[in-house]
């Protein structure tokens, strides 16, 4: 399995990407994306504090927007420090460890800005949320030291996978499909919206983020894969014609 | 259990004694040990970088050398990045941590100082050397990144103990709803085939059957609770409606 993606969105220091950077080729993560660096990109102070992890840098690639940096990645998690409102499954380091080494597909692990963390718009892009449990009276967990969390346990639980190879033999799940990527969910959630918006669906318009945010997250828990994306699109196609009786 | 003691032998940057106390207590560890800091203690750079973990600041204990500070321990271990030369078991942070929760007795983990690590003297004095498993050819992991990772270890390993350990726990579960009986979800895919069918979506006949059954186990699938059900049931009772434009 290749590594996760790290997904910086809107980081402020070059010194805190550098040092994410660092966290990751620790235990061997080299793909790093950012979301609108507030400084751009490259920037300077960024490689003395990578100290040497130049690599991750240099292949580093800038989106403008959240949801083009996970476009093709199956498996989306949010990391926020404290559980949100919302009604996704909510993992440790450990277990979303185990889902990266288990399940097929590629997955992207979004870290919002130093100080306010991840937007709701970005954690309603994921379909996990990824906790670090940490002490309730004591919650300050700085960009590096969350990257480097996750990242830990990525090594650490693809040794425990790697050490069961030769025990655990191949299963029916080569034989399923994985999950379509976040660009085809996204094109499926906006074929939703087409239909819905012009039948008054995102009415009234104080509660239309709060509908939105809701469509999307019924739709992003399926974890359906290309073929059951492509039927459904078929089926909101028919739903947009008129009937025939 | 009472966690471990957390003993910096010759820190040189009071700023990297604060961000291992930030460290320690974003894990609930709490009791700091100082052999020889460099600049002397209390040290002013050290509040700034602690980020509010005065409380670990405060109650630092300074000594003269690495026995005095592990006297009343029971369970010494040396940090290493790279393993050495001597004879003593090589744990890693999550084995270190079990050791911690089940063997009675004061344990201590020994940290060296930033640029050069624990001394041979400093390693002889443990029973245990403590070895972060890291990327072979990037093992460059700072003094607060090493705390915080067997700081990390100690806490989730105290979950698997069921120790009493007051920390956030994610909740995959317990928070989510169960999924909607069979009966609801028999509503949704009927709901589906009276707007599908006036507009020809089960034609040609012959393939109607084949055509049903993917519309069921694409609904199937997601395991929707009763609330994402009733959702699903709005969208579809608009998209039978009319466009307003």
């Amino acid at each position: 399995m290749p590594g996760p993606v790290i997904v910086l969105v809107r980081p402020q220091l070059g010194e805190n990407i550098g040092k994410a950077a660092r966290a990751m080729l620790n235990f061997g993560l080299t793909e790093l994306r950012l979301v609108k660096p507030r400084d751009g990109w490259p920037n300077p102070s960024a490689g003395p504090s990578a100290a040497g992890a130049d690599i991750v840098l240099d292949q580093a690639k800038v989106f403008e927007t959240t949801a083009d940096a996970v476009a093709d990645c199956q498996h989306v998690y949010a990391t926020t420090v404290r559980k949100r409102g919302v009604t996704k499954p909510v993992v440790a380091p450990d277990e979303a460890a185990r889902l990266m080494h288990s399940e097929t597909g590629r997955h992207a692990i979004l870290f919002g800005r130093e100080a306010s963390g991840l937007g709701t718009d970005d954690v309603a892009l994921a379909r996990y949320i990824l906790t670090v449990p940490i002490n309730p009276e004591f919650g300050s967990l700085n960009l590096a030291q969350a990257v480097i969390l996750t990242a830990y346990e990525w090594s650490r639980i693809g040794r425990e996978f790697n050490a069961d190879i030769d025990l655990v033999q191949p299963t029916a799940e080569d034989e399923t499909l994985p999950p379509a990527p976040q660009s085809e969910l996204e094109g499926l959630i906006n074929h939703f919206e087409q239909l819905l918006d012009p039948r008054g669906y995102f009415l009234p318009e104080a509660r239309s983020d709060v509908t939105r945010r809701t469509l999307r997250s019924v739709l992003t828990k399926p974890n359906w894969n290309h073929l059951e994306v492509r039927t459904l699109r078929g089926i909101l196609t028919t739903l947009g014609r008129d009937r025939r009786d």
